[in-house]
């Protein structure tokens, strides 16, 4: 059967990607992989619109929030957490692990962070060495307006502005620069459509400044030395250089794209999954929607186990379900990277096909009709 | 030009693991990815020839060592550290980094370290938490006897036995369980034939209790935590999927030649290379020469550089050269992972062509004579 992969990471490879990772591995002591990696750097660039300091790391994304962390703090140091969901609590206790003061603002699963709490959480700390956002909370399918929670940082601190983007740069808008941001995680796996292995990290000049004052024991994960090495193309250990050649072609992909109008195609695809479930009467989890995946309640009459089995059987579609005190009571769909609207129609009529299976009774066709309409009518190009 | 990688990792990797990881990445929290993830587990065992716990990282061979050392050891612990060469430095460096106490034992490039040095380290330091041996140590071309070395530890000391087998573990004897090691990492780029991006490690029962009394800070690289995830066969953090993957074929392809036949297909392949560059006049460089790669001085009047060129340009062939105060001085020919006696046939007459390009009076064919004959004497099955 065919399979379709509708998980907030991985998401799907396209296949000239696929194809370029099995070549064979070059030798990272050379002319070939620097002008590759030279080459990447400069198109992170563009998709984290950044233009300092990009590093490639082999690395889970986790890997590369705690790079961020033990590059940019010293024993002692307070942060800011903002626990939104499972990956803010992430921040959260990773700081508590590395001996950091932390500050956690905790919110429900669904909310987001509001820039006053953040203003106020300074106030109440204006040493704080670094606050740590979640652009998209994949647990909860919510997006935090990390340019208006960066603008308010700023407005009242000197505190550096970590964000985990792992899910949403290269698909949510994003402006590393124009926002004000010192610190940005982006994962593999995500919208850079390229398999898990690598996280990439977006760094402000005052970040770098940061990783030479920093005290933090670190060796691997040392964003300074890979600061450093990257000055002559290099990277400071085994870089792994097959999936960096996948994101040479999947970086330049989204930049032929544009990648405004990769955004925008994101914000559309966002929207018609968000019409489609509705019109099938399941209501959304996220008050704060993110365009990266959506998020909503399971009718109470239908088991999550049951769903995933129809979807999976049947339909060859993966969906991912709830994490933490939402696990059986939430599904969640994917909507990053590689996909465009048909896939969308596609997902929405698996869920139909899925839920009518568990006894949910759907009006065949409606989830689907109006996530094409919603997608017809986002932005100005009245295109799927 | 056929382009031939003789450089100790990355080393060329089957066809057939490069075509598993051009497959859609499967979504790992699933049954698909349990099995494959057990599968690789078990598979890995034999390997190392290890009855314990083996866990997979998303990470470089750096970020395997650390886990390694931030598992197993809490800030101010004794370890002693063998420094001769890039990576023997390298734990020492990561110690020092962590806040550990190290005595390290410095010995000259080339050389092994002695069973009676480590006892005499160990009767001075009687509380030394862990020790840190590199199996073969890829800068030089050495290897240590690590079943004398680990004999000796345990016959006067409680020090965890910590290996770092990144270069050899696949090729080189190592039996993990029967030498009592307690801590081991793999590289995936090396003799594992995968490309660069997964570290492997193995701990024995002693050393997964160490890490729950260890106190180093620690997260993504976190041992104990993965041993945790692994006993349902899951990874704590987003693994590098296809990489594990195609280490799933590489894994079947070892086991089905029986890692015995593949040890003695690398003293096969090391006794070839050491014959051949010897019948070209040029003098081994390690004392006790590993059997994954092949260290030797560059005549005095050849440049490295010129010899580097003339391989690329002329034969397509890439091997190392040297490092640290041995950079351009002497030559690191790999003979590591999927590679067979013709390849070191081809490896030794694109040696000698290239001398001769740089002006070296070579022999023609006395290299690759006195290569084929040494393979063919070595073992009982007189095969290349």
């Amino acid at each position: 059967m065919k399979q379709r992969l509708f998980t907030p990471g991985p998401t799907p490879v396209p296949h000239t990607v696929l194809l370029r990772m099995a070549e064979q591995p070059i030798y990272h002591r050379s002319p070939e992989f620097r002008a590759l990696h030279d080459r990447v750097r400069k198109a992170c660039q563009k998709v984290f619109q950044a233009s300092g300091q990009v590093v490639v790391l082999a690395s889970s994304g986790t890997g590369g929030m705690e790079s961020i962390l033990v590059s940019l703090t010293s024993p002692g140091d307070g942060i800011i957490a903002v626990n939104g969901g499972k990956f803010g609590a992430r921040w959260a206790e990773m700081g508590r692990r590395f001996g950091l003061s932390v500050q956690e603002i905790t919110i429900p699963w669904g909310e987001a962070v509001s820039p006053e709490r953040l203003a106020d959480g300074l106030r109440r700390a204006p040493r704080t060495q670094a606050v740590c956002l979640t652009h998209c909370e994949t647990s909860t399918g919510t997006v935090t307006d990390v340019r208006s929670c960066a603008e308010a940082i700023r407005a009242c601190s000197d505190a550096l502005i970590c964000v985990d983007g792992v899910s949403s740069v290269g698909g949510l808008e994003l402006r590393f620069d124009e926002w004000g941001i010192d610190a940005c995680v982006a994962g593999s796996q995500k919208a850079l459509m390229v398999p898990p292995g690598l996280a990439v990290v977006a760094l402000s000049e005052r970040a770098v400044g940061a990783t030479a004052r920093a005290t933090m024991p670190r060796f691997a994960l040392d964003l300074g030395r890979a600061v450093a090495s990257a000055a002559t193309g290099d990277t400071p250990w085994t870089p792994a250089s097959t999936l960096l050649a996948g994101l040479d072609v999947a970086l330049e992909m989204l930049n032929q794209e544009g990648i405004e109008r990769v955004w925008a195609r994101h914000r559309r695809l966002g929207a018609g999954v968000r019409a489609g479930v509705r019109a099938l009467g399941l209501e959304l989890f996220s008050h704060f929607p993110s365009d990266a995946v959506t998020a909503a309640w399971l009718p109470r009459e239908v088991s999550w186990d049951a769903l995933r089995d129809a979807l999976r059987s049947r339909c060859g579609v993966t969906f991912a379900g709830g994490q933490g005190e939402f696990s059986g009571r939430i599904i969640r769909i994917s909507h990053l990277g590689y996909v465009d609207g048909y896939d969308v129609l596609a997902a929405l009529a698996a869920l139909e096909e899925a839920l009518g299976a568990c006894g949910f009774t759907v009006n065949r066709g409606a989830g689907v009709a109006a996530a094409h309409d919603a997608m017809l009518e986002s932005g100005t190009d009245r295109r799927v």
